[in-house]
């Protein structure tokens, strides 16, 4: 049995996604910017498209909603453009993020230190999320920008956006949020909260890899990342990728339609997951309240097992999981928001992630626990770390932020 | 007749592209940085299509070549990096480009000097071109970089990127060119010229909009435009495109393969069009000199015919051409090219450039200059300018560059 369970690294592109694609390859191929009947037969796709993005996150129709090529530029262009906006061309020279964000924002920070500007690592507590009241007292009349995730990449912990947006506001900073493990996931209301910047990316909800969207409230002013022949109102320029983003806004559709169902199904199905695991491997535990994640993740520690060795016998049973961010996965680090939240560098070796999607089946589930429990067995029997220490007393030991 | 004659602005997919990407995109889905069988699975055609792209351009073992996801990215990059590289942080503070290059070189040159960077703009000869011994004395001590596009969107005109590598060479400055209109419709070997950076584009030879790459020689530093989770080496972040990766690889081979071939068969489509136009339009010509332009482009001028109305009388007759670059055709400005070679505004108004492709056949070619020969008669029967100004004697006149 094949069971991806990756799907926070990516997604299957949804067949109903790639059939609503294909025609715009070889079929309607014009360049939407030219004038002919071959470039504007695209049009209404691409409004239908923008149509769906916008309701899909509740976007105001003063908003504007911006294709770029992924999260990661969308991610690049906030920080960079605020730096030259507001630091370079400004009198401003600070930016608040947590120790927790994605590879994209982390990296553009140490750059953006490289060229001067002072930047906050906000702190997480024991549940991996930043508390919006820790955020105040960091905040200071030279800060330009703050950056703090939706919902965290690892472990699914959803992040106070509505009380960050409403401290970011009071002060009169900029707030940005990389909303890629929400959007789709969990309700986004972009008129319940107040958030500048949002950025998504198609393939965390089925939709194709190598397209994302910035939202801007109120069609604020931001430098482009990308200056040329005035796509997109002068704000991201580039030829548009017509079949993606199609891709997007019917991705967008689906994962958005009935969301509350969807998410009832997949938490059942992740809950019943997490409960055997828990339950029948002594010495486990996850990371984060679970009425607090998102309703597709689990990031579970085992002690004495090696994250690598687990994703390797799970591999072998064809199975998908994830040590972390795939974005850092080639490095076989620690987990880094297990670090972040107080584990030893042991501990936060032994963290495996198991992410579900909306096509994630009960069949799936139970071959799931059926060869994790296999793997720990096996992998336990010849660990040097867990032979010493012994199982714990009790099972699921109760540190870093312990919930089952 | 559906007769798409505006591939400079972007083409077809090609249908045996399309088809080697779809599997790529509810098959074969997985994170390529994932660690699993799901994400491994998508290598070999990622090798591949790197394979394809290296010997499309004869890049060498040593150079680098990283996707983007348009040749707009890629030449931000370039422009961007080596201002904050050698200029932010260097004692260079000085680029040379041309008066003709794309929006998104030309846009991000306005950005530059915005931050302070000091632009020249070369100015062509009546060929549209930048003749090498012009830049020579543009160079100075603080030059960071030239930036030449190989061929020209516009009118097709290939520019002498060898003698300007040369230049650069010794003189000791970075040489990006813009390949996107010469790579896969005429020879590019990146070992037979010396240049730094190139940027490609996969949608101008028949593969998808949305991907591109940039070829760096030997590997060198360039700070990259998006940080993040270190794909590429750490050059690009941003997770891969697959389908897209393979789409572009599989394109370059399918443009480069007999490409002599290809390009006499497309040129003698072009050239028998042209003759065609000049032959039975009077008052027509067309720019730059026929064998030192890529085989697939005709800029034509039409005396006394607003291009936006042949534009209108060709679209309606099914035919898409175009009267300059896509990237700025929203703003119904004059032809930047014509203007650039000395063209008057009012007949920089009347450019139509054809761009053919190796999909256009000889009876969209007679389509063409039947419907052609009918909207020029129709315009001009109700021009203004041409009633004033009235048919010249000899019909082609010799101006602006005019060669048939």
């Amino acid at each position: 049995m094949n069971v991806y369970m990756d799907n926070n690294a990516t997604t299957m592109v949804d067949p109903l996604v790639r059939d609503a694609m294909i025609p715009f390859l070889s079929e309607i191929y014009g360049n939407p910017n030219s004038l002919h009947r071959y470039g504007t037969a695209s049009h209404p796709a691409i409004s239908k498209a923008i149509d769906q993005i916008y309701k899909g996150i509740n976007a105001g129709d003063e908003d504007d909603i911006i294709f770029t090529s992924c999260a990661t530029e969308s991610n690049n262009w906030v920080l960079k453009s605020v730096w030259i906006d507001k630091i370079l061309h400004g009198d401003k020279n600070h930016i608040v993020t947590t120790e927790v964000e994605h590879p994209s924002v982390l990296s553009t920070c140490k750059f953006l230190e490289e060229q001067g500007v002072k930047v906050t690592y906000l702190p997480v507590n024991d549940q991996g999320i930043v508390e919006a009241h820790t955020l105040r007292s960091f905040i200071t009349d030279k800060t330009a920008l703050v950056s703090v995730m939706w919902a965290n990449n690892e472990t699914g912990m959803i992040f106070p956006i509505k009380e960050i947006g409403e401290i970011c506001r009071e002060r009169g900073v900029l707030f940005h949020t990389d909303g890629v493990q929400a959007v789709g996931k969990i309700p986004v209301d972009m008129q319940a909260v107040h958030v500048d910047f949002m950025s998504m990316s198609a393939h965390k909800f089925h939709g194709p890899k190598g397209i994302g969207a910035l939202y801007i409230k109120g069609s604020q002013k931001l430098s482009p990342l990308l200056h040329g022949g005035e796509h997109m109102g002068g704000r991201r320029s580039g030829t548009l990728n017509v079949p993606y983003i199609v891709g997007m806004g019917k991705a967008m559709e689906l994962a958005t339609q009935d969301l509350e169902a969807k998410m009832d199904s997949m938490a059942a199905k992740r809950n019943r997951l997490e409960d055997a695991l828990l339950s029948i491997i002594p010495d486990t535990f996850t990371v984060g309240e679970r009425a607090r994640r998102t309703p597709n993740t689990i990031l579970i520690s085992i002690r004495g097992v090696e994250g690598e060795g687990m994703l390797w016998d799970l591999n072998n049973a064809q199975i998908g999981a994830s040590t972390g961010s795939a974005c850092a996965s080639e490095d076989l680090e620690a987990n880094t928001v297990m670090l972040a939240i107080g584990a030893d560098h042991e501990l936060a070796h032994t963290g495996i992630r198991l992410s579900l999607s909306r096509f994630s089946t009960d069949e799936e589930v139970d071959y799931v626990i059926e060869h994790f429990q296999k793997a720990v067995t096996r992998l336990r029997a010849i660990s040097s770390s867990y032979a010493k220490v012994g199982p714990t007393k009790g099972g699921e030991a109760a540190e870093c932020g312990i919930h089952h």
